[in-house]
């Protein structure tokens, strides 16, 4: 099975754990049998392994999630990186293209397509594997997944099926309705749209040909920009006549809202948290190195990290975003192709920051040009290469960077030093990087 | 009028925002007109101060707050500091003698006592000036403050009056009822103990000649630790016939839960917070960097300080001491004589902190066994002493202070650094302080 999972969003739902660098699918917020914590995306990926070992993985994405793919998932998944937003067909064709061009799949081969962020069991994999195979007999051009409806939602599509069986014909689609429209839809038959689909990949890249002019996919890849914002509902599904949908009676829950993501972890806290006197229905989660104590409430969400703090009653949750829009902040945790770093202080002319790097990683060899640096090395063991010098560190070793010096450490063990960056315009944006001599 | 206003305790329950090196008298809570916050020893003070500008004010407290009194009162107040905890008779006995011995307070003249924490308004000192003119007419020995209650509380001991005038003897004490018994009290006249009185400074002292074996203030303080535990009220309130006590009808509110202090708050949030969708009673008191949001809370307190989060229900806050008890961990923030410090990131084998020195001010010099330190300075001017050799400083200096060198620091301006501490055994404990060379 091939399957391109779509992996997009700032997700500001899920302030103050994701922002703009940091997407929900990437927050450890599940806990493993192990004790360990998993990410959505590392969720879903184990869950498609568990089901199909074969299953090629293709992350359909932007380039600030590169790192955190590789860091949460490895090497053994394909991501194609689309350089700048254009909607989902464009996405689509470029990861269609990347897996012809690139993965050497060939034109007759389904291929799955489905969002990253629902929470669900392995039946629901299982039922992928079948529309995948669905599509391989190739009955229909496109074949969808229809998720059984468990109450009328205001948020979804609606697929009506022509028949009632496991797979049926689509009669129409139907956009998000209201709740008693949808109280009507339902008792017609209808079924979620899921945004889950397969189809031969040849159908795909033949209609991307057709809108628009390219070769091959670094061609695609490289006239990306300039291409038309276009959906694959308006570009495809609006205009195809020959569309199946194949039903599925499992769990699925979309984890877009702090609601619904809290509702579908196993423990109601995770992290440093006590939950006192009179709690009920009560999440914590806390990224935070000191404890939450919550007493009295009932059925309230506390999230702590290091960009704030939020409380909120369970059911208000869903409305966050105009409020996390408004608040303009400094980026204060960020993971990294080479590990992490966190903002300690800032300060008029002074940022303190702990940078962490993986055992074997370094990063890119840089400039500033308005900013000294002081590092401190705190934990393991590397290299630093300051204007072209070598020298082994240590904890304890202090390594001193004045504005214009090119400079980067690389760690032989995992690495931790504290950066003081002393300036008066201290930006991400000062970066110089240059070839290692 | 001579006040002595009693500082004790460790405040817990004012967590995260009092810890056992902050009390809650010393968190900057209310707002003044100018729009900066005042905490509720600056508050009395000042209120003090302008019914009487002539009051000498004497603090009577532990020597672990002395420094925070001299950093929001200065040098105007006068402080008697237990060299340990003794109850409240040693207390004030060492307190009056100060008065005598150190302020040359005569025998005659009267003193007031009362707590350093309820949340009054100016009349209430009026009221003290009152009390205290009382004491001096010296038609009783003692002359307590009797608050027309507002409620029948189980919190507070009560007096009854013999007769319903301003002035009464009293009748008798009542220790702290049930609400049904403390009904019947207040249908019979009684009054709220507020642990306020005065007397003439003789009086106290013969009681403290007659049991306690003392010459003068300075032999009191030096056998303080071996005097045995007794309460003012046992030693002197219960053996004593003449006791009046005086009505006051003024606002009074006892602010020793977060209930209390967020109602005495004059706007309903601190620091950075958003009170969105659907919040009704809700206070936010916020000593961190980065924004709290509330969606859809009702009568909620939000507390986040370096030491952790509370959330609680206004009802149930006032249960929080086991809790907090129950927490174990790090002091993350301490004011000190010469500024204040707050620790930014613990780990296995380092810490690192954000110092800050007021201008003018020096740590002690000194040194630790079993860590490194190293400095880098971020803001302001000052100089360095290190094993002898003194230095100027500048943002950007980096001072590396290995275990056993003898270090300080001193501002010439208000000079803040980033101090990172190495080593395997990082304690408050591991300083020796030595005279400068």
């Amino acid at each position: 099975m091939h399957i391109i999972l779509l992996s997009g969003g700032s997700g500001k739902r899920l302030w103050p754990l994701s922002n703009e660098i940091r997407s929900k699918q990437f927050i450890p917020i599940f806990k493993c049998e192990d004790g360990t914590y998993e990410s959505m995306i590392q969720r879903v990926y184990r869950q498609v392994k568990s089901v199909d070992p074969d299953a090629t993985v293709t992350i359909a994405t932007s380039k600030s999630q590169v790192s955190a793919i590789r860091n949460q998932l490895g090497d053994g998944v394909g991501i194609s990186v689309e350089p700048c937003r254009r909607d989902t067909f464009p996405a689509i064709a470029l990861s269609v293209a990347y897996l012809h061009d690139v993965q050497g799949v060939g034109l007759e081969e389904p291929v799955v397509v489905c969002p990253v962020d629902p929470f669900v069991e392995d039946d629901y994999f299982v039922a992928l594997r079948r529309l995948s195979a669905l599509a391989e007999e190739g009955t229909a051009n496109l074949t969808l997944m229809g998720i059984e409806p468990t109450y009328p939602s205001e948020k979804y599509g609606y697929i009506l099926p022509r028949a009632k069986g496991e797979v049926s014909a689509v009669s129409t689609f139907k956009e998000k309705p209201t709740v008693k429209v949808a109280e009507g839809y339902i008792a017609q038959g209808a079924l979620w749209n899921g945004g889950v689909f397969a189809f031969k990949l040849g159908y795909v890249l033949r209609r991307a040909h057709e809108i628009i002019d390219f070769k091959d996919y670094t061609d695609l890849f490289a006239k990306y920009a300039s291409l038309t914002k276009i959906s694959f509902d308006y570009a495809v599904v609006e205009r195809e006549r020959s569309i199946a949908v194949m039903r599925f009676g499992g769990i699925w829950r979309d984890l877009g809202t702090w609601n619904t993501l809290t509702e579908a972890m196993s423990e109601p806290t995770m992290g440093k948290a006590i939950l006192g006197d009179g709690c009920e229905g009560v999440s914590v989660i806390n990224e935070m190195n000191v404890p939450v104590l919550c007493m009295g409430l009932k059925d309230v969400i506390v999230a702590a990290a290091p960009d704030g703090i939020l409380v909120t009653d369970k059911e208000a949750s869903g409305r966050i975003k105009p409020y996390v829009d408004g608040i303009e902040q400094q980026i204060m945790f960020a993971e990294k192709s080479w590990g992490r770093y966190r903002v300690l202080d800032v300060q008029d002319e002074s940022m303190t920051l702990k940078v962490t790097l993986k055992a074997g990683q370094s990063m890119s060899y840089h400039a500033h040009a308005h900013r000294d640096e002081v590092w401190t090395v705190v934990a393991g063991e590397g290299e630093t290469l300051v204007d072209g010098m070598a020298q082994a560190v240590h904890p304890g070793d202090v390594i001193t960077i004045l504005a214009g010096c090119k400079h980067r450490v690389k760690a032989r063990t995992e690495l931790t030093l504290i950066e003081v960056q002393l300036g008066r315009e201290i930006t991400v944006q000062d970066k110089t990087k240059y070839p290692e001599p």
